[in-house]
């Protein structure tokens, strides 16, 4: 046993974030010679076959984990959900339209802005109300185009804590999903989307490698006339071995993914993040306004719990007394401002719980 | 002290390559718990301070170890250099123009490849000879046009073992080298160049993380017509920071660079380098024909050793035997052929003379 004992800090991160420890423990164990190999597999060359197996091991957990069917392709990329932001409308623009866009965030802004620079995407709602997104929008409400290659969703905003529980309905248009931090953390009828994709650092394991699951189908319709790293195709033909790949993100990722299956998988994973979400959540609704969450009730993420306090001089006091009982992470993101819980696959219901206990005791503190 | 005693592999591979054992060590060692924060390294926000610190370590120790001027910034960006070989054009090519292509090797020709999907890039030499790169063109042979907005060159071509010991002259034409397989292994006037681009996997750390290199006044000319994730211009102004960094890449990376700075820098790299490569090309060089390095010699890598055998059933028995005596990665690459030997900076001199025994040895025993 190679690791010592350990004080963990409770991990609130929004991504890069909490991981398990059983994932870093096997990764610190083997860092330094891989199954009997005499190297770490960090030194193992991408194309041999001792890196091959976690290759395929990883590729082969998410079929299962994620139920992919076998109409979709599995690739794991580089660049973060960024870069999906570029590729999904260099591969998939039409000359006269580079999709419908529901904007239900910041996320989902810097997704259109950056289709705009690339072909005439189109904005198919906005719920944005004085530089906030607390809700989503219905289907009625969506200007849906049948000339759309596609329409662009984001599963879950981090910054106001919104999160799709049902998606739209887009006819025969693909639908494209950002779920960079939901993907794992419920079930999802995979085969209802033309494309999904989530950089790893939130659910799945850490920052340098980006999951993208799309249908063989569509995918045969994808623009060759652009360059060869950017395009799907070449990515699926290679089996995401086109260039080298990020070896060490996907091991790591391999590590979370068998961690979540031994979990049981994802409905497991789906049932405790919702019981993590709904032990704030009840805390905040009963706490008589002094825990304000915005967000429409139906629209409430269960991966990140926003609220704050009566003023920013609390929410500042909260944050700081929160890190002096070892909690990290909560402060919220400078746009949203208030307290952000990211409450992700890794982060166990206990810490939730201490954090609860923090948010009664400081209620009472503060009466 | 974590570390088991462990018996490491002689590791000769292309890249992902060798790495240092003590940045293996030391990565190992804090894997859990980061500098007493109680997270693993993997755990931390790229926003927050910790993480902050070591990417501004990391920064440093290439500035210093590379001696990069002031007019040059340091970026940490992913996809390797096949990501390279498309924004390069993306971001500086002209209307007209995208780039003078110096042709040495099968990643040149990829390089140029990939600008021809964006611009009208022109190749001003092409050394291959019946599917071959054996040597480099002169001075003389360059055809460079001043309107072209940059020159292009593969410093060192690994799969046949090339390296460019003198750059080309470009005048007042910006040069952009891809020194993804040589960049810290010699000393390099960093302030000739207009940009040098690296993946981290040969001599600076682990896959996942690209290095480039570029003069901040030619970056104030780069375009932004293109997807902010593509732009330097957007990286540069993040401090790398744009979107979520590769952190345990940046992190591995810096273990490296800190062992690379006590060995002694790039000047105590480039004399072991040379050492090291001198050792095959003699022992080469005094084999009567058995061992055949075809490369000009003034031409020679001294990260790439080349060579093949009388046949390539010897070549297949030697890299069978090597592994049976611990040497791994021999196999030359499969557009090559034969053998090749990688001496990045993390693989010592003894190594590599356990090699030159095991050359003498199966020479000994197969005539």
């Amino acid at each position: 046993m190679l690791a010592r004992m350990v004080t963990r800090a409770i991990n609130f991160n929004p991504g890069p974030a909490a991981l398990p420890l059983q994932a870093l423990t096997l990764a610190q164990e083997e860092l330094l010679d891989f199954e009997g190999s005499g190297m770490s597999i960090l030194e193992h060359s991408h194309r041999g076959k001792v890196y091959g197996r976690v290759h395929e091991e990883a590729l082969q957990l998410l079929r299962e984990l994620l139920t992919v069917p076998s109409s979709h392709r599995i690739l794991l990329l580089q660049g973060g959900a960024h870069q999906q932001f570029a590729m999904v409308p260099l591969n998939f623009r039409s000359d006269a339209h580079a999709g419908d866009y529901v904007i239900t965030g910041n996320w989902a802004r810097k997704a259109f802005a950056e289709a705009e620079r690339i072909g005439r995407p189109a904005i198919a709602a906005d719920v944005e109300q004085n530089g906030r997104y607390l809700r989503l929008p219905d289907q009625a409400e969506l200007q849906l185009s049948a000339a759309a290659p596609y329409v662009h969703v984001t599963s879950n905003n981090t910054l106001f804590g919104t999160q799709y529980h049902a998606f739209p309905e887009t006819g025969s248009v693909p639908l494209v999903a950002d779920m960079s931090s939901d993907l794992l953390s419920r079930r999802i009828d995979v085969g209802r989307f033309g494309l999904i994709y989530a950089a790893a650092q939130k659910n799945l394991g850490p920052a340098g490698v980006t999951v993208v699951i799309l249908s063989a189908d569509w995918l045969s319709r994808a623009r060759t006339d652009i360059p060869e790293i950017f395009q799907y195709g070449v990515h699926a033909r290679e089996n995401s071995l086109y260039n080298t790949a990020p070896t060490f993100s996907i091991y790591l990722m391999r590590n979370v993914l068998r961690w979540a299956k031994e979990r049981g998988g994802v409905p497991a994973l789906e049932a405790e993040s919702r019981k993590k979400a709904e032990l704030l959540y009840a805390l905040i609704d009963e706490s008589g306004g002094f825990y304000a969450n915005d967000v429409e009730p139906q629209a409430r993420s269960h991966m990140n719990v926003v609220f704050r306090l009566p003023t920013p001089e609390l929410d500042a006091r909260f944050v700081r007394e929160a890190e002096e009982a070892g909690m990290f992470g909560l402060k919220g993101h400078r746009i949203a401002g208030g307290i952000r819980a990211s409450l992700y696959n890794p982060v166990p219901l206990e810490h939730v719980a201490r954090l609860a206990e923090h948010m009664r005791a400081f209620r009472r503190a503060s009466s």
